[in-house]
Protein backbone atom coordinates (compact mmCIF):
# COMPACT_ATOMS: atom_id res chain seq x y z
CA UNK A 1 0.00 0.00 0.00
CA UNK A 2 2.80 2.23 0.34
CA UNK A 3 3.07 2.31 -3.30
CA UNK A 4 0.43 4.43 -3.98
CA UNK A 5 1.30 7.13 -2.07
CA UNK A 6 3.44 9.29 -4.44
CA UNK A 7 6.87 10.38 -2.37
CA UNK A 8 6.53 13.46 -0.38
CA UNK A 9 9.87 14.65 -0.23
CA UNK A 10 10.05 15.83 -4.03
CA UNK A 11 6.44 17.57 -3.62
CA UNK A 12 7.29 20.53 -0.97
CA UNK A 13 4.81 23.44 -0.50
CA UNK A 14 3.07 24.88 -3.70
CA UNK A 15 4.38 28.88 -2.89
CA UNK A 16 8.28 29.14 -3.21
CA UNK A 17 8.20 32.26 -1.28
CA UNK A 18 6.40 29.86 1.79
CA UNK A 19 9.25 27.52 1.18
CA UNK A 20 11.37 30.03 1.84
CA UNK A 21 10.27 31.60 5.02
CA UNK A 22 10.31 28.30 6.17
CA UNK A 23 13.53 27.39 5.22
CA UNK A 24 13.13 25.00 3.26
CA UNK A 25 12.22 22.70 6.29
CA UNK A 26 9.67 20.06 4.90
CA UNK A 27 5.97 20.69 5.47
CA UNK A 28 4.96 19.30 8.79
CA UNK A 29 1.66 16.65 8.28
CA UNK A 30 -1.46 16.25 10.69
CA UNK A 31 -4.06 13.95 11.63
CA UNK A 32 -7.52 14.46 12.03
CA UNK A 33 -9.55 12.17 13.23
CA UNK A 34 -13.32 12.60 11.38
CA UNK A 35 -16.50 11.06 12.74
CA UNK A 36 -18.31 9.98 9.39
CA UNK A 37 -21.42 9.57 11.23
CA UNK A 38 -23.97 6.26 10.81
CA UNK A 39 -23.15 5.93 7.10
CA UNK A 40 -25.79 7.58 5.24
CA UNK A 41 -23.45 10.14 3.50
CA UNK A 42 -26.74 12.74 4.35
CA UNK A 43 -25.27 12.36 8.27
CA UNK A 44 -21.97 13.52 7.66
CA UNK A 45 -21.20 17.12 8.67
CA UNK A 46 -20.05 19.87 6.27
CA UNK A 47 -16.77 19.65 8.21
CA UNK A 48 -16.43 15.95 7.83
CA UNK A 49 -16.89 16.52 4.31
CA UNK A 50 -14.44 18.83 3.62
CA UNK A 51 -11.93 17.04 5.74
CA UNK A 52 -12.40 14.37 3.64
CA UNK A 53 -12.36 16.22 0.77
CA UNK A 54 -9.02 18.08 1.89
CA UNK A 55 -6.65 15.08 3.09
CA UNK A 56 -4.13 13.87 0.98
CA UNK A 57 -4.37 10.30 3.20
CA UNK A 58 -7.40 8.38 4.43
CA UNK A 59 -7.37 5.98 6.99
CA UNK A 60 -10.72 4.10 7.55
CA UNK A 61 -12.71 2.09 9.10
CA UNK A 62 -13.81 -1.55 7.53
CA UNK A 63 -17.53 -0.31 8.63
CA UNK A 64 -17.25 3.14 6.77
CA UNK A 65 -19.72 3.07 3.76
CA UNK A 66 -19.28 2.48 0.57
CA UNK A 67 -21.39 5.86 -0.37
CA UNK A 68 -19.32 7.60 2.29
CA UNK A 69 -16.05 6.01 0.81
CA UNK A 70 -17.42 7.11 -2.85
CA UNK A 71 -17.39 10.83 -1.91
CA UNK A 72 -13.17 10.48 -1.51
CA UNK A 73 -11.96 12.22 -4.49
CA UNK A 74 -9.81 10.19 -6.38
CA UNK A 75 -6.38 12.11 -5.84
CA UNK A 76 -6.77 11.12 -2.03
CA UNK A 77 -4.91 7.43 -0.92
CA UNK A 78 -7.42 5.45 0.76
CA UNK A 79 -6.28 2.92 3.00
CA UNK A 80 -8.55 0.84 4.76
CA UNK A 81 -7.47 0.15 8.45
CA UNK A 82 -10.45 -1.90 9.74
CA UNK A 83 -10.79 -3.99 12.33
CA UNK A 84 -13.78 -6.04 12.33
CA UNK A 85 -15.02 -8.92 14.74
CA UNK A 86 -14.45 -11.90 14.38
CA UNK A 87 -12.28 -11.22 11.21
CA UNK A 88 -8.79 -10.64 10.04
CA UNK A 89 -8.14 -7.08 10.82
CA UNK A 90 -5.40 -4.50 11.42
CA UNK A 91 -3.37 -4.42 15.16
CA UNK A 92 -4.31 -0.98 16.64
CA UNK A 93 -0.36 -0.17 17.09
CA UNK A 94 0.03 -0.60 13.23
CA UNK A 95 -2.64 2.25 12.64
CA UNK A 96 -1.15 4.28 15.24
CA UNK A 97 2.47 4.27 13.43
CA UNK A 98 1.00 4.37 10.08
CA UNK A 99 -0.66 7.44 11.18
CA UNK A 100 2.25 8.66 12.57
CA UNK A 101 4.73 8.10 9.58
CA UNK A 102 2.35 9.33 7.20
CA UNK A 103 1.81 12.84 9.31
CA UNK A 104 5.92 12.77 9.80
CA UNK A 105 6.00 12.54 6.43
CA UNK A 106 3.94 16.11 5.48
CA UNK A 107 0.62 14.29 4.49
CA UNK A 108 -2.92 15.57 5.59
CA UNK A 109 -3.92 12.46 6.87
CA UNK A 110 -7.85 11.63 7.86
CA UNK A 111 -8.14 8.84 10.20
CA UNK A 112 -11.89 8.10 8.92
CA UNK A 113 -14.35 6.35 11.42
CA UNK A 114 -17.46 5.25 12.03
CA UNK A 115 -20.34 7.42 14.22
CA UNK A 116 -18.26 10.05 16.64
CA UNK A 117 -15.12 9.31 16.75
CA UNK A 118 -15.10 9.86 21.16
CA UNK A 119 -17.49 7.00 21.48
CA UNK A 120 -15.78 3.20 21.34
CA UNK A 121 -13.49 4.63 18.30
CA UNK A 122 -10.54 3.98 20.03
CA UNK A 123 -9.62 7.77 19.88
CA UNK A 124 -7.99 7.74 22.54
CA UNK A 125 -5.12 5.79 21.72
CA UNK A 126 -4.79 7.47 18.94
CA UNK A 127 -4.43 10.96 19.71
CA UNK A 128 -2.15 10.11 22.75
CA UNK A 129 0.47 8.47 20.08
CA UNK A 130 -0.03 11.39 17.38
CA UNK A 131 0.86 14.04 20.58
CA UNK A 132 3.41 11.53 21.75
CA UNK A 133 4.99 12.10 18.02
CA UNK A 134 4.78 15.82 18.17
CA UNK A 135 1.79 15.41 15.22
CA UNK A 136 -0.87 18.21 15.17
CA UNK A 137 -3.97 16.24 15.68
CA UNK A 138 -7.98 17.73 16.16
CA UNK A 139 -10.85 15.90 16.18
CA UNK A 140 -14.31 16.49 13.94
CA UNK A 141 -17.42 14.96 16.41
CA UNK A 142 -19.58 12.82 14.04
CA UNK A 143 -23.33 11.83 14.86
CA UNK A 144 -23.20 8.68 17.29
CA UNK A 145 -24.91 5.77 16.58
CA UNK A 146 -27.43 6.48 19.47
CA UNK A 147 -28.47 9.55 18.21
CA UNK A 148 -29.31 7.76 14.90
CA UNK A 149 -31.29 4.87 16.43
CA UNK A 150 -33.58 7.25 18.06
CA UNK A 151 -34.44 9.09 15.16
CA UNK A 152 -35.06 6.12 13.55
CA UNK A 153 -37.43 5.11 16.20
CA UNK A 154 -38.68 8.70 16.78
CA UNK A 155 -37.93 8.38 20.73
CA UNK A 156 -36.19 10.48 23.16
CA UNK A 157 -33.49 8.63 24.55
CA UNK A 158 -34.26 11.14 27.91
CA UNK A 159 -37.58 11.45 27.80
CA UNK A 160 -38.43 13.05 30.80
CA UNK A 161 -41.48 11.09 31.56
CA UNK A 162 -38.88 7.64 31.78
CA UNK A 163 -35.53 8.39 31.86
CA UNK A 164 -33.46 10.53 33.95
CA UNK A 165 -30.13 8.98 32.42
CA UNK A 166 -28.67 7.80 29.21
CA UNK A 167 -25.71 4.91 29.17
CA UNK A 168 -23.74 4.32 26.76
CA UNK A 169 -21.94 0.66 27.18
CA UNK A 170 -19.85 -1.53 24.89
CA UNK A 171 -20.73 -5.12 25.24
CA UNK A 172 -17.90 -6.16 22.94
CA UNK A 173 -14.61 -6.59 25.04
CA UNK A 174 -11.14 -6.43 24.16
CA UNK A 175 -11.41 -10.27 24.08
CA UNK A 176 -14.51 -10.31 21.94
CA UNK A 177 -16.72 -11.41 25.03
CA UNK A 178 -19.49 -9.48 27.28
CA UNK A 179 -16.79 -7.07 29.68
CA UNK A 180 -16.77 -8.37 33.69
CA UNK A 181 -16.33 -5.04 35.10
CA UNK A 182 -19.54 -3.15 33.70
CA UNK A 183 -21.42 -1.83 36.74
CA UNK A 184 -24.72 -4.02 35.99
CA UNK A 185 -26.75 -2.49 38.76
CA UNK A 186 -26.34 0.73 36.91
CA UNK A 187 -27.45 -0.80 33.70
CA UNK A 188 -30.47 -2.26 35.85
CA UNK A 189 -32.14 1.07 36.89
CA UNK A 190 -35.60 1.25 35.75
CA UNK A 191 -34.99 4.83 34.89
CA UNK A 192 -31.87 4.86 32.53
CA UNK A 193 -31.87 4.27 28.98
CA UNK A 194 -29.06 1.72 27.91
CA UNK A 195 -27.09 2.29 24.52
CA UNK A 196 -24.97 -1.18 23.47
CA UNK A 197 -23.01 -0.97 21.05
CA UNK A 198 -21.48 -3.66 19.37
CA UNK A 199 -23.80 -6.03 21.17
CA UNK A 200 -25.53 -8.39 18.80
CA UNK A 201 -23.41 -11.42 20.11
CA UNK A 202 -23.27 -10.92 23.57
CA UNK A 203 -27.13 -9.81 24.66
CA UNK A 204 -27.77 -13.08 26.03
CA UNK A 205 -24.73 -12.59 28.40
CA UNK A 206 -25.88 -8.87 29.01
CA UNK A 207 -29.45 -9.67 29.57
CA UNK A 208 -28.64 -12.32 32.50
CA UNK A 209 -26.17 -9.92 34.22
CA UNK A 210 -28.73 -7.10 34.19
CA UNK A 211 -31.67 -9.27 35.14
CA UNK A 212 -29.44 -10.77 37.71
CA UNK A 213 -28.82 -7.38 39.13
CA UNK A 214 -32.46 -6.54 39.54
CA UNK A 215 -33.73 -5.24 36.17
CA UNK A 216 -37.54 -5.55 35.53
CA UNK A 217 -38.07 -8.56 33.06
CA UNK A 218 -40.60 -6.94 31.11
CA UNK A 219 -37.90 -4.16 29.85
CA UNK A 220 -38.40 -3.38 26.46
CA UNK A 221 -35.32 -4.34 24.23
CA UNK A 222 -34.92 -2.71 20.46
CA UNK A 223 -32.08 -3.88 18.26
CA UNK A 224 -31.58 -1.70 15.28
CA UNK A 225 -29.27 -3.05 12.61
CA UNK A 226 -28.12 -0.14 10.26
CA UNK A 227 -28.98 2.81 12.06
CA UNK A 228 -29.10 6.33 10.12
CA UNK A 229 -29.00 4.06 6.76
CA UNK A 230 -31.99 3.55 4.60
CA UNK A 231 -32.10 -0.19 5.24
CA UNK A 232 -32.73 0.25 8.88
CA UNK A 233 -34.16 -3.41 10.41
CA UNK A 234 -35.61 -3.95 13.98
CA UNK A 235 -36.18 -6.58 16.27
CA UNK A 236 -38.30 -6.00 19.46
CA UNK A 237 -38.50 -8.32 22.83
CA UNK A 238 -37.96 -7.49 26.17
CA UNK A 239 -34.83 -8.26 28.76
CA UNK A 240 -36.27 -11.70 29.43
CA UNK A 241 -37.90 -12.68 25.87
CA UNK A 242 -35.30 -11.26 23.75
CA UNK A 243 -35.99 -9.68 20.00
CA UNK A 244 -35.17 -12.84 17.72
CA UNK A 245 -32.47 -11.21 15.40
CA UNK A 246 -32.43 -13.82 12.91
CA UNK A 247 -34.42 -11.40 10.43
CA UNK A 248 -31.42 -9.17 10.65
CA UNK A 249 -28.33 -8.74 8.27
CA UNK A 250 -25.14 -8.52 8.83
CA UNK A 251 -24.65 -4.81 9.17
CA UNK A 252 -23.71 -3.19 12.29
CA UNK A 253 -26.50 -3.51 15.63
CA UNK A 254 -27.32 -0.95 18.20
CA UNK A 255 -29.58 -2.04 21.07
CA UNK A 256 -31.31 0.09 23.61
CA UNK A 257 -32.78 -0.87 26.61
CA UNK A 258 -35.58 1.00 28.72
CA UNK A 259 -38.39 2.49 29.43
CA UNK A 260 -38.20 5.06 26.18
CA UNK A 261 -38.44 1.81 24.12
CA UNK A 262 -42.01 0.71 25.26
CA UNK A 263 -43.27 3.83 23.97
CA UNK A 264 -42.20 2.49 20.75
CA UNK A 265 -43.05 -0.85 21.18
CA UNK A 266 -46.86 0.51 22.24
CA UNK A 267 -47.04 2.97 18.99
CA UNK A 268 -45.95 -0.03 16.82
CA UNK A 269 -48.52 -2.26 18.47
CA UNK A 270 -51.09 0.21 17.66
CA UNK A 271 -50.39 1.13 14.48
CA UNK A 272 -50.40 -2.37 13.56
CA UNK A 273 -53.98 -2.55 14.99
CA UNK A 274 -55.17 0.06 13.17
CA UNK A 275 -54.02 -1.59 10.22
CA UNK A 276 -55.20 -4.69 10.23
CA UNK B 1 -46.00 36.42 14.42
CA UNK B 2 -49.01 34.38 12.52
CA UNK B 3 -49.10 37.67 10.13
CA UNK B 4 -45.58 36.58 9.25
CA UNK B 5 -46.77 33.38 7.16
CA UNK B 6 -48.88 33.47 3.79
CA UNK B 7 -52.33 31.99 3.65
CA UNK B 8 -52.09 28.38 3.25
CA UNK B 9 -55.36 27.75 1.67
CA UNK B 10 -54.97 29.80 -1.11
CA UNK B 11 -51.36 28.43 -2.60
CA UNK B 12 -52.32 24.77 -3.76
CA UNK B 13 -50.24 22.40 -5.16
CA UNK B 14 -47.71 23.66 -7.73
CA UNK B 15 -49.12 21.07 -10.20
CA UNK B 16 -52.67 20.90 -11.23
CA UNK B 17 -52.49 17.54 -12.31
CA UNK B 18 -51.40 16.70 -8.67
CA UNK B 19 -54.18 18.60 -7.75
CA UNK B 20 -56.83 16.90 -9.45
CA UNK B 21 -55.44 13.75 -8.51
CA UNK B 22 -55.82 14.21 -4.78
CA UNK B 23 -59.44 15.88 -5.26
CA UNK B 24 -58.39 19.15 -4.17
CA UNK B 25 -57.70 17.97 -0.79
CA UNK B 26 -55.13 20.48 0.97
CA UNK B 27 -51.71 19.05 1.09
CA UNK B 28 -51.25 17.60 4.30
CA UNK B 29 -48.02 19.45 6.00
CA UNK B 30 -45.17 17.79 7.89
CA UNK B 31 -42.79 18.19 10.76
CA UNK B 32 -39.11 17.34 11.09
CA UNK B 33 -37.21 17.36 14.02
CA UNK B 34 -33.54 18.87 13.31
CA UNK B 35 -30.79 18.22 15.23
CA UNK B 36 -28.68 21.75 14.65
CA UNK B 37 -25.54 20.63 16.43
CA UNK B 38 -23.87 22.51 18.93
CA UNK B 39 -23.54 25.43 16.70
CA UNK B 40 -20.66 25.86 14.36
CA UNK B 41 -22.87 25.59 11.28
CA UNK B 42 -20.15 23.50 9.67
CA UNK B 43 -21.15 21.12 12.31
CA UNK B 44 -24.35 20.84 10.22
CA UNK B 45 -25.24 17.51 8.80
CA UNK B 46 -25.96 18.00 5.51
CA UNK B 47 -29.37 16.59 5.95
CA UNK B 48 -29.70 19.40 8.98
CA UNK B 49 -29.04 21.88 6.04
CA UNK B 50 -31.21 20.53 3.27
CA UNK B 51 -33.88 20.50 6.17
CA UNK B 52 -33.60 23.95 6.77
CA UNK B 53 -32.92 24.89 2.92
CA UNK B 54 -36.20 22.96 2.32
CA UNK B 55 -38.68 24.37 4.92
CA UNK B 56 -41.63 26.68 5.19
CA UNK B 57 -41.65 27.68 8.68
CA UNK B 58 -39.13 26.83 10.67
CA UNK B 59 -39.88 26.98 14.91
CA UNK B 60 -36.18 27.20 16.50
CA UNK B 61 -34.58 26.91 20.02
CA UNK B 62 -32.88 30.35 21.76
CA UNK B 63 -29.74 28.45 21.43
CA UNK B 64 -29.56 27.70 17.96
CA UNK B 65 -26.49 30.09 17.10
CA UNK B 66 -26.66 32.96 14.82
CA UNK B 67 -24.62 31.74 12.32
CA UNK B 68 -27.06 28.82 11.85
CA UNK B 69 -30.66 30.78 11.62
CA UNK B 70 -28.08 33.06 9.16
CA UNK B 71 -28.75 29.82 6.86
CA UNK B 72 -32.39 29.93 6.71
CA UNK B 73 -33.38 31.37 2.76
CA UNK B 74 -35.08 34.51 3.61
CA UNK B 75 -38.42 33.07 2.03
CA UNK B 76 -38.81 30.69 5.40
CA UNK B 77 -40.97 31.60 8.17
CA UNK B 78 -38.72 31.71 11.27
CA UNK B 79 -40.47 31.79 14.90
CA UNK B 80 -38.67 31.28 17.47
CA UNK B 81 -39.77 29.17 20.53
CA UNK B 82 -37.21 29.37 22.81
CA UNK B 83 -36.77 27.84 26.32
CA UNK B 84 -33.91 29.14 28.43
CA UNK B 85 -33.10 29.22 32.18
CA UNK B 86 -34.42 32.33 34.03
CA UNK B 87 -35.95 34.30 31.61
CA UNK B 88 -39.39 34.29 29.90
CA UNK B 89 -39.85 31.44 27.62
CA UNK B 90 -42.85 29.59 25.28
CA UNK B 91 -44.46 26.65 27.25
CA UNK B 92 -44.27 23.43 25.86
CA UNK B 93 -47.37 22.76 25.12
CA UNK B 94 -47.70 26.04 23.36
CA UNK B 95 -44.97 25.23 20.91
CA UNK B 96 -46.21 21.55 20.59
CA UNK B 97 -49.98 23.09 19.46
CA UNK B 98 -48.31 25.41 16.99
CA UNK B 99 -46.28 22.68 15.19
CA UNK B 100 -49.60 20.79 14.77
CA UNK B 101 -51.54 23.91 13.82
CA UNK B 102 -49.10 24.81 11.25
CA UNK B 103 -48.38 21.36 9.99
CA UNK B 104 -52.45 20.40 9.66
CA UNK B 105 -52.60 23.59 7.48
CA UNK B 106 -50.01 22.40 5.03
CA UNK B 107 -46.60 23.96 6.29
CA UNK B 108 -43.26 21.89 6.25
CA UNK B 109 -42.42 22.77 9.67
CA UNK B 110 -38.68 22.39 10.56
CA UNK B 111 -38.76 22.56 14.54
CA UNK B 112 -34.17 23.23 14.79
CA UNK B 113 -32.85 22.73 17.83
CA UNK B 114 -29.32 22.45 19.17
CA UNK B 115 -26.96 19.31 19.69
CA UNK B 116 -29.41 15.93 18.96
CA UNK B 117 -33.38 16.09 19.68
CA UNK B 118 -33.15 12.77 21.12
CA UNK B 119 -30.81 14.41 24.17
CA UNK B 120 -32.49 16.20 26.46
CA UNK B 121 -34.52 17.86 23.32
CA UNK B 122 -38.19 17.09 24.77
CA UNK B 123 -38.33 15.44 21.47
CA UNK B 124 -40.64 12.70 22.85
CA UNK B 125 -43.75 15.00 23.91
CA UNK B 126 -43.44 16.83 20.04
CA UNK B 127 -43.53 14.06 18.40
CA UNK B 128 -46.02 12.17 20.58
CA UNK B 129 -48.19 15.48 19.93
CA UNK B 130 -47.77 15.07 16.03
CA UNK B 131 -47.86 11.80 15.96
CA UNK B 132 -51.93 11.87 17.97
CA UNK B 133 -52.73 14.83 15.39
CA UNK B 134 -51.94 12.53 12.68
CA UNK B 135 -49.19 14.71 11.59
CA UNK B 136 -46.34 13.15 9.34
CA UNK B 137 -43.01 13.44 11.76
CA UNK B 138 -39.30 12.34 11.21
CA UNK B 139 -36.08 13.13 12.90
CA UNK B 140 -32.79 14.25 11.45
CA UNK B 141 -29.67 13.24 14.82
CA UNK B 142 -27.44 15.42 15.04
CA UNK B 143 -24.08 15.59 17.04
CA UNK B 144 -24.62 16.05 20.69
CA UNK B 145 -22.62 18.52 22.88
CA UNK B 146 -20.94 15.35 24.46
CA UNK B 147 -18.84 14.67 21.44
CA UNK B 148 -18.55 18.15 20.75
CA UNK B 149 -16.76 18.61 24.17
CA UNK B 150 -14.78 15.53 23.47
CA UNK B 151 -13.70 17.16 19.98
CA UNK B 152 -12.71 20.19 21.73
CA UNK B 153 -10.88 18.08 24.27
CA UNK B 154 -9.27 15.95 22.26
CA UNK B 155 -10.64 12.68 24.63
CA UNK B 156 -12.01 9.54 24.11
CA UNK B 157 -15.60 9.76 26.10
CA UNK B 158 -15.02 5.75 26.38
CA UNK B 159 -10.67 5.58 26.83
CA UNK B 160 -10.86 1.67 27.29
CA UNK B 161 -8.34 2.33 30.05
CA UNK B 162 -10.34 4.70 31.64
CA UNK B 163 -13.76 4.26 31.07
CA UNK B 164 -16.57 1.41 31.05
CA UNK B 165 -19.65 3.18 30.44
CA UNK B 166 -20.60 7.08 29.40
CA UNK B 167 -23.67 8.52 31.40
CA UNK B 168 -25.15 11.62 29.88
CA UNK B 169 -27.43 13.45 32.33
CA UNK B 170 -28.99 16.80 33.00
CA UNK B 171 -28.67 18.88 36.43
CA UNK B 172 -31.48 20.78 35.71
CA UNK B 173 -34.89 19.42 36.56
CA UNK B 174 -38.66 20.81 35.86
CA UNK B 175 -38.41 22.93 38.56
CA UNK B 176 -34.66 24.12 37.69
CA UNK B 177 -33.30 22.50 40.76
CA UNK B 178 -30.91 19.48 40.63
CA UNK B 179 -33.17 16.33 39.49
CA UNK B 180 -33.28 14.66 43.17
CA UNK B 181 -34.10 10.96 41.75
CA UNK B 182 -31.02 10.62 39.72
CA UNK B 183 -29.29 7.59 40.72
CA UNK B 184 -25.90 8.98 42.42
CA UNK B 185 -24.39 5.99 42.90
CA UNK B 186 -24.17 4.80 39.32
CA UNK B 187 -22.65 8.60 38.50
CA UNK B 188 -19.88 8.19 41.20
CA UNK B 189 -18.73 4.93 39.32
CA UNK B 190 -14.90 5.47 39.18
CA UNK B 191 -15.05 3.44 35.58
CA UNK B 192 -17.71 5.97 33.89
CA UNK B 193 -17.40 9.27 32.16
CA UNK B 194 -20.41 11.71 33.37
CA UNK B 195 -21.55 14.25 30.86
CA UNK B 196 -23.89 16.82 32.47
CA UNK B 197 -25.95 18.97 30.48
CA UNK B 198 -27.35 22.43 31.63
CA UNK B 199 -25.18 21.65 35.07
CA UNK B 200 -23.16 25.35 35.19
CA UNK B 201 -25.89 26.23 38.14
CA UNK B 202 -26.27 22.83 39.66
CA UNK B 203 -22.68 21.52 40.10
CA UNK B 204 -21.82 22.34 43.48
CA UNK B 205 -25.02 20.32 44.07
CA UNK B 206 -24.44 17.75 41.85
CA UNK B 207 -20.64 17.22 43.11
CA UNK B 208 -22.14 17.10 46.81
CA UNK B 209 -24.40 14.25 45.87
CA UNK B 210 -21.90 12.11 44.37
CA UNK B 211 -19.19 12.63 46.92
CA UNK B 212 -21.75 11.45 49.24
CA UNK B 213 -22.75 8.39 46.98
CA UNK B 214 -18.71 7.65 47.41
CA UNK B 215 -17.51 9.41 44.03
CA UNK B 216 -13.24 9.96 44.77
CA UNK B 217 -13.03 13.78 45.38
CA UNK B 218 -9.95 14.18 43.02
CA UNK B 219 -12.44 12.47 40.23
CA UNK B 220 -11.47 15.65 37.27
CA UNK B 221 -13.85 17.93 36.28
CA UNK B 222 -13.87 20.10 33.05
CA UNK B 223 -16.91 22.62 32.34
CA UNK B 224 -16.62 23.20 28.13
CA UNK B 225 -18.58 26.11 27.68
CA UNK B 226 -19.77 26.53 23.57
CA UNK B 227 -18.48 22.94 23.17
CA UNK B 228 -18.00 23.16 19.46
CA UNK B 229 -17.74 26.75 18.01
CA UNK B 230 -15.05 28.64 17.66
CA UNK B 231 -15.13 30.45 21.05
CA UNK B 232 -14.75 27.42 23.30
CA UNK B 233 -13.63 27.78 26.70
CA UNK B 234 -12.46 25.87 30.13
CA UNK B 235 -12.08 25.50 33.38
CA UNK B 236 -11.17 22.84 34.76
CA UNK B 237 -11.01 21.42 38.55
CA UNK B 238 -11.94 17.80 40.56
CA UNK B 239 -15.32 16.88 42.77
CA UNK B 240 -13.91 18.37 46.10
CA UNK B 241 -12.09 21.63 44.02
CA UNK B 242 -14.93 22.31 41.56
CA UNK B 243 -13.91 24.22 38.35
CA UNK B 244 -13.83 28.13 38.84
CA UNK B 245 -16.09 28.97 36.48
CA UNK B 246 -16.49 32.79 36.69
CA UNK B 247 -14.11 33.12 33.47
CA UNK B 248 -17.23 32.17 30.98
CA UNK B 249 -19.60 33.57 29.58
CA UNK B 250 -23.28 33.14 29.22
CA UNK B 251 -22.90 30.29 26.92
CA UNK B 252 -24.18 26.63 26.93
CA UNK B 253 -21.93 24.76 29.33
CA UNK B 254 -21.69 20.96 29.51
CA UNK B 255 -19.58 19.32 32.36
CA UNK B 256 -17.40 16.29 32.36
CA UNK B 257 -16.27 14.15 34.94
CA UNK B 258 -14.58 11.26 35.49
CA UNK B 259 -10.77 9.65 34.47
CA UNK B 260 -10.90 10.12 31.04
CA UNK B 261 -10.97 14.11 31.84
CA UNK B 262 -7.58 13.16 34.33
CA UNK B 263 -5.27 12.79 30.80
CA UNK B 264 -6.71 15.99 29.71
CA UNK B 265 -5.45 17.52 32.57
CA UNK B 266 -2.36 15.93 32.75
CA UNK B 267 -1.36 17.09 28.96
CA UNK B 268 -2.37 20.96 29.97
CA UNK B 269 -0.21 20.63 32.85
CA UNK B 270 2.48 19.58 30.83
CA UNK B 271 2.32 21.54 28.12
CA UNK B 272 2.15 24.16 30.45
CA UNK B 273 5.05 23.56 32.03
CA UNK B 274 7.07 22.66 28.58
CA UNK B 275 5.60 26.65 27.26
CA UNK B 276 6.92 28.07 30.55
Amino acid sequence: MPEAIPEKADAGPANPQAQSQTFQKPRMGCVTLVGAGPGDPDLLTLKALKAIEGAEIILHDALVSDEILALVPPSVALIPVGKRGYRPSCPQQNIDALMVRLAGDGYRVVRLKVGDPSVFGRSGEEIATCEAAGIEVSVIPGVTAASAAAADLKISLTHRAHARRLEIVTAHARNGELPDDLDFRALADPAATVVIYMGKARLPAYAGKVLEAGAAPTTPVIAVENAGRCDTRLAQGTLIELPDMSGLGDGPVVILTGAVARARLKQSAAKAAVQS
